[in-house]
């Protein structure tokens, strides 16, 4: 059983560049958004090492690779829907997929612009060493995770 | 005696908007990069609470006010000359004034395209309220401040 | 008679910097985003130079001043209300002033965060001379804006 | 024969986050800037359809596919040297790899801190259809970029 985890955002002014469309590195921006709202939608905080609302582990989420192919340009005041889904999670990772629907409101014309990947990796911050530490994904997190949103997921291709 | 302090920057894509021109919010964040510049040019880390090159003490600078006067657009790809001059040394508090000269290469053409200010306040972190707190500005910091860079600057007007 | 207009936001994660507080220069993005809503939902568009829903006059408003006061920082992670008011209306002219207020659902923590002002200046595109060109204020500009958000604001103070 | 291109930026405070180091989204602004650079060193304006300075077509870059794997953090004021080699030149599209080297003036220390890759596709603007369309890579262009920087590219793996 599995469901969507969606997360609309308009896109600003700020967020456009000189050829009057969104800044491709403003995508990156939304997908991180739309992450950390899938979060607190499960009731975690998202705070770097801030205990959350459950009082569970202090741990971060900072990502070890981020890809995304652009389709369709997004224009200024235009809104998206940010549709996150879980790709994997393995014992220190998860790998998050998204797709950035335009016209999200509209069935017939709704289409992809831009998918997205993140692989984002659980840490700690070790009191010690003074730097974040990879640790094993909690279990209340992976609880939560393996329920989380799924969907058809295009094959990983080189 | 006095000295000017200035700071050239180019116009980055990421820096413009949908009208073609920079984002008026980045001419502060081209300020920040100039004050910065400026002081490490007088041999102190900006970090905030790390301690300088010279052992000295360790302060940050948050700002309290930050304002800025849009007179001609900015380009992408243009090259910008950011002017830094210090306007008002008090206790806890300093203030610095920005000019952004266009074409900086050219005598006859040099104009300025905007004017900013930032008061920052000295501070530092107080280890037992876990927060920042203001101090008087430390000797070391006054001393190099006061040699610093002024100039013209308008009167301020209300 | 008058009315607020409100703007809630989440400070997000790119919103912060190193000190672990919204970056001073985004209070400024936040500020045009509050803007934009309030003209949205006066019935125009905000698009530079694009016809708005009512069909009316394509004109642009940059801003020929930005300023931001700066009394309590804000998290990541936190819900800001951004109040905007009409300070003053002039012919070519508008003066928008911004309220920043934390805790904003919660009556006896409310406080006001950081203030801002804005004057934009209302802009045709001039296509003979390929450059924007301050305009007169069309009056179904002026009406709306004269009905809008107006409130204690503090005299202006040099 | 081949060489390679290098650019050199600081980490600005704005380009940090709350975790104290660069946002991840910056390493995509900072390879962006990287070529560039790389276009305006082969004499090429990078401006989206302006005339370049070789009286050259007017084309431009945008990405199709941007990719990031991070293994070190950058900090602020940290100096990084953003390494870009030509990866691949097919008809429309060039594809980017990118370094960041860390401690880049210490030959013991210098270590990659991320690596990215870009997809640009070359395009003109279409008058007629008021939208950008991919054209062949002009030839003026085609020759610079196949004398243009390339090296030791670690296999594209899935």
């Amino acid at each position: 059983m599995t469901h969507r985890f969606t997360f609309r955002r308009r896109v600003e002014f700020a967020d456009t560049d000189v050829a009057g469309i969104m800044h491709f590195s403003n995508f990156f921006k939304f997908m991180e958004v739309a992450e950390h709202a899938f979060y607190r939608s499960m009731g975690f905080s998202v705070h770097p090492f801030r205990e959350d609302s459950t009082g569970g582990p202090k741990v971060g989420w900072p990502r070890v690779h981020a890809s995304a192919d652009y389709r369709l340009p997004l224009s200024f005041e235009e809104e998206v829907e940010i549709e996150l889904l879980v790709e994997e999670i393995r014992n220190k990772t998860v790998g998050l997929y998204f797709n950035f629907w335009k016209h999200p409101d509209n069935e017939s014309e709704k289409v992809i612009a831009a998918t997205g990947r993140f692989t984002v990796v659980c840490v700690t911050f070790d009191e010690e060493l003074r730097r974040m530490k990879a640790v094993a994904i909690p279990d209340e997190w992976r609880e939560k995770l393996s329920v989380a949103p799924d969907g058809l997921i295009p094959a990983r291709t080189p």
